[in-house]
């Protein structure tokens, strides 16, 4: 990769976000324990990346620390909170409410976040009876709903055959990042992104290396997540 | 990336056996449209990489295609499931039973893939009045049942306070592969293997990325996923 290039151009990646992401969360946890300053090293042991990583990262975005004293835990904090979007509530809605659509409308892990699941929506809205605490609305509501509310990011955990019309319904809506759990891929545009997770895919990896593993009777690869 | 070397020690990432799950589903759903034979592009185009790559990953595997005819998709997929190891049930245990964890004991996607829930543990197991089909255990029956059942594959569900315990205990059990969606990140050792979901981080990433595209107005993000 080409440090020039990104630095010029901003463009970063996925990985590089992520991995701002779990500094900020050591970082949280450091300033618990008292910690005022930090050094690239200590964040990169943190999040399994080298100190020059971590540095780079940084440098992408105009932060840069001191070799003496390292970075100060504060106004670091405070930076990749505003870079992560995470110096304001984020509000997203589920669409499809069967059992990962559910588990994510209640998922404690996003409040925490300043993450808000504001509502769901499911074809048969009227026959989810489990005990959510947000509103769980029929499909046809969903443009103006967030419309009026002003949501821009949106999960999709409806069945693979339905979810390409759930995006196409998202995008035309004016959602302009989605998170699809759904197992199929689907693409962003120029003006929209999406996260495909695929937790098949992610379980079917673990399956993989085990399976070399059992061969093996060592494991061979260096862990990437 | 060195090719040879990945030729020689057949050293594999995760994104390479991601790509060949996604190979191995768009062409299960070639087979049911009735193709006999397959290109690498038009594989290549299904999953977002080139044609080139394809033919890259493949050749890993000892797969060869043919310049004029292709691939032949029935024994191509074969091999797949055979590589992912697709070509018999798999059995997996989930360790937490709240809104995650009960959420995946009952997702039909992994049935489909012949991926087999086949018991939930959780500490207040008596507690769990959630209608689910498998049984949900006591923790402290874990190891028994583990080495009873032949299980080497395990899920964890619990919170990130409770994550790294749950890791010693299935890795002293005996477990070979984690799929870990405790927002922490656990390691994995010479006999094991950990694949860290962090649903938090992938939606994070989906507020960053809205977030430049509502500065810059336009995507200037190449997709990844």
């Amino acid at each position: 990769m080409n440090m020039n290039l990104l630095n010029e151009k901003m463009i970063v990646n996925k990985k590089c976000i992520t991995r701002l992401s779990r500094y900020r969360k050591a970082l949280s946890r450091l300033k618990d324990l008292g910690f005022v300053r930090v050094f690239s090293d200590t964040l990169g042991e943190a999040v399994g990346a080298t100190a020059a990583q971590v540095r780079k990262d940084f440098s992408l975005f105009g932060i840069s620390g001191n070799k003496k004293g390292g970075y100060q835990v504060d106004a670091l904090l405070e930076k990749l909170q505003n870079i992560l979007g995470k110096d304001k509530d984020q509000k997203v809605i589920v669409v499809g409410a069967g059992n990962i659509g559910t588990a994510l409308m209640q998922y404690k892990g996003f409040e925490r976040e300043r993450i808000k699941v504001v509502a769901g929506f499911d074809v048969n809205a009227a026959k989810i009876n489990k005990k959510i605490k947000i509103p769980i609305l029929p499909i046809d509501e969903f443009p103006a709903y967030v419309k009026k509310h002003d949501i821009q990011i949106g999960i999709i955990a409806v069945p693979d055959y339905a979810a390409q019309q759930v995006c196409e319904m998202m995008l035309s809506a004016g959602i302009k990042g989605i998170l699809n759990f759904a197992p199929i891929r689907l693409r962003g545009s120029d003006e929209a992104i999406v996260n495909n997770v695929h937790l098949q895919i992610e379980l079917e990896n673990v399956i993989y290396f085990v399976n070399a593993l059992n061969k093996n009777k060592k494991n061979p690869f260096i862990s990437e997540t």
